[in-house]
């Protein structure tokens, strides 16, 4: 039987949101958030844009997806994120109490899992869906910034 | 001599903004960013006002110092909040490089030092600065809450 709705399908949308990123000079990290088969958030890193450490992609779209739900807790939602989260957005993840977080490529350096960030019990973690095209293009990006400077 | 800009002083101004969430059913968390003697941004906890468990004080505190500084990083700046930063505050100071993080209360089950949030190598900690003013606040607020329901 065909699975439409499968880990890739969703993590595809997290790699455009990450191409978006691309496009505006930010470090290119894209999520969405899903709840059944339909995406209630989006979000790319933003912290150049915007001029603040805090505007990760999972950040804005942890924010998002409560606005979306009117409530803050993040049950029965999965995020797709093209990068293991940092401690800062792992942290803000156990606070929202979020079911399942899938991520691509992994951040041995500064992922929360060789951190250790602490997660909330209810919630499940799963990585390396579609993590050759989320680390290809972080590597584009900073090639093509040292090529620049 | 006369020291009127101590820690006690910048302690007061976070514990200001704490009762201004308390006021608002918040639970009672504020913070201040000072750069020399001059606060450039506050935050109290709007985590149920906004819906959005990423609201905290500290998080809203450097999003503002960093508008205010026109960068994000807070290089020189130190942070004085009431209570002792979660993993996703402690993950967001990590990126912004702040040099000094003052807090009153411990937090000893969801506090950054117990759970070994990675702090970043320019920042240092001090902690129990009016702390009994921080943590009286935050046990008047539950003992309310629970007489309240």
């Amino acid at each position: 039987m065909i699975q439409p709705f499968d880990d890739n399908y969703f993590m595809k949308k997290a790699l455009q949101e990450a191409e978006l990123a691309f496009e505006k000079g930010e470090i290119p990290v894209g999520a969405v958030i899903v709840i059944g088969d339909k995406v209630i958030a989006r979000g790319h890193n933003l912290t150049e844009t915007l001029n603040d450490v805090t505007a990760h992609a999972e950040m804005q779209a942890i924010t998002s997806a409560a606005n979306f739900l009117g409530g803050k807790y993040l049950l029965n939602c999965t995020l797709y994120v093209t990068l293991e989260p940092c401690q800062m957005c792992a942290g803000a993840l156990y606070w929202s109490q979020i079911s399942k977080i899938v991520y691509g490529a992994r951040d041995e350096e500064r992922g929360c899992i060789n951190l250790k960030t602490k997660l909330h019990p209810k919630t499940k973690m799963k990585g390396g869906v579609m993590a050759e095209g989320a680390s290809q293009l972080l590597k584009r990006f900073f090639i093509e910034r040292r090529n620049l400077n």
